[in-house]
């Protein structure tokens, strides 16, 4: 037995997405059954629409930043009861018992994590479908619990948005004292600058346009650095122990390199791909520094989030849609004129 | 006052090596002076003598795995006295108050550390000059002490090939259950097997070329990888903590990082330049892997290392050459004909 669902779809890469309807599956001894209220649009909903990066499933209904309530819950689930609000982030399932996995690194399952849309369910075969819709169907261990008192549009980002630039934050261990820089001012970039604020860092925007200091500040950083200016780039030589680089298309990260201090560490968190101009490993060599990767967060690590930004009041910077400007919404953010997260508003999905 | 010294030099980037007379600074209150009993033959020897990175100073004397024994010592000098066996390694000075300085890291000095040859000293602004030489005065604290048992010649090689394997050893905490693997089989990449296995990790070396097997075994590695087989190279994904890459020289270290386990590194120690074909951030973001860069060691480290071999009984493979036959030495290096390291009696300069 199913329950038939209407949520937003595409059906071919240069599709439209327009009104779909689908089955869920049943409710599962431990899956929680959400209502969803809000889900942020992630540039990643794009490129998988868009099947940039290969894989795409079609008909494929996007959507892995969501925010709702518990409609009902499994014989088995004991952390939630109806009613509750709740998140689903990018990541609906994983193997549970690989070396990643009982690490809480879910996201880096050695089986692959099951993505909350566009993969398959591990258990029933199924495609699973994302939060541009009514209701979805999740394992208890998959669900977030959102604490009181925040904004629940402004926070169905931090599933994804959130989450991401958190993780590297507290992996390489930012506190109080340190020097944290990031690299681009989108929706993973706003986030990461109240975040590493909120933890007490030293904060820096590197940016490649002019005119974003009053909102950068208002963000959470102290300076702001024009990635162009050579003068300026000079002035931070060796100075961070951290840059989180949100951009999400191929960028040179040469120029940040000489800015880390011996021992710090770039991680790309926006863009998977080849890095060009190539990568000198020469500064790299003479101060002991790192280039890395990162993906999203773990479960125990989004919750970790979700319950520090309940403390700190801290929620993404949103600007509120209906479902049925989805279409409009991806073209505004392929110009990044969005400050600085879509959310959609799914009430509107079923009031048309 | 000064002492003239007998040395080889080169006088510019083409020349051959010959017979050179220099003058070497007077003792300081707190300098060493070392009569030279052996010196390792390093490839960034010949990088610096052709001036293949820029920055030469003519006439050159290279070397800088420099064994000896203590020949007189200045009167504010303690840990010294005459006949100690000592050891002097890429650097003979640095600020002394910079952060890094300040954390024995005097390699990432902040103003830059004096090089042991082909720098100017920080003091009295003459130039420096290395190891194929009969003699070096050196402050103390970049003097390290050479335990006993060591075989001197081949403990000569310790002091770059040695620390440049070592340090990242340490400072990512290689130890029982760590799985490291060396790129690479030659100076660096045998200490790097030799190290690793008396560190206590499971070693494999990964090499390009059939038939190292039982040389690699018999210094320490565990497992040999052909790189070029690619059912080879599946059946190791995910393995490693670190990877210790030696290749001097440009090279494709995409294949290697599927190899890294969920927050592993690739460390490069050999090669300064642009990393081409292009690195590919995905399977590191997808993993939460590192590529990272590292320079020789510190000065602590150094002698910890040093004192870990004496020890463990490890010292270099070495083929003992005489001073005069060091351009055909250079020649059959650059064909990696040699098993692992020149080594220079220095004996044989005098005895001419
Ligand atoms: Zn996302
Ligand atoms: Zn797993
Ligand atoms: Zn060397
Ligand atoms: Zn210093």
């Amino acid at each position: 037995m199913t329950m038939t669902i209407l949520g937003y779809a595409t059906h071919a890469p240069a599709d439209d997405l327009g009104p779909f309807r689908f089955e869920r599956r049943d409710q599962r001894s431990n899956d929680v059954v959400i209502d969803i209220l809000y889900c942020g649009v992630c540039h990643s909903d794009i490129h998988n629409a868009r099947n940039d990066w290969g894989g795409a499933v079609y008909p494929m209904v996007p959507g892995h930043e969501i925010i709702g309530r518990v409609a009902s819950v499994g014989v088995n689930v004991t952390r939630f009861k109806v009613g509750d609000k709740v998140g689903v982030g990018c990541m609906v399932d994983s193997c549970q018992h690989c070396a990643a996995c009982q690490k809480n690194l879910e996201q880096y399952c050695a089986e692959g994590s099951t993505f909350t849309y566009n993969a398959i369910d591990r258990h029933d075969h199924m495609p699973t479908y994302g939060g541009y819709s009514e209701r979805i169907v999740v394992s208890d261990k998959f669900v977030l619990k959102v604490p009181d008192g925040l904004d629940l549009a402004g926070a169905a980002p931090l599933l994804c948005a959130g989450i991401t630039t958190w993780s590297p934050l507290r992996h390489w261990k930012v506190g109080k004292g340190s020097k944290v820089a990031v690299v681009g001012l989108g929706g993973l970039g706003h986030m990461g600058l109240k975040l590493a604020n909120a933890l007490g860092a030293e904060v820096t925007l590197f940016t490649r346009s002019p005119g974003k200091e009053q909102d950068a500040r208002r963000l959470g950083a102290h300076h702001v650095v024009l990635s162009t200016d050579a003068a300026q780039m000079h002035a931070i030589n060796g100075r961070f122990d951290l840059i989180i680089d949100t951009v999400p298309y191929i960028h040179d990260i040469n120029p940040y390199i000489p800015t880390l201090s011996i021992d710090g560490t770039l991680v790309l968190v926006g863009y998977l791909g080849g890095l060009e101009p190539m990568l000198n490993s020469a500064p790299m060599i003479l101060g002991r520094k790192s280039v890395a990767g990162s993906l999203i967060g773990g479960i125990a690590e989004t919750q970790e989030m979700l319950d520090f930004c309940g403390q700190h009041g801290i929620t993404s910077d949103i600007e509120l849609i209906k479902m049925q400007d989805i279409n409009v919404a991806y073209q505004r953010m392929l110009k990044s004129d969005v400050k600085y997260r879509f959310v959609i508003d799914m009430a509107s999905l079923s009031a048309k």
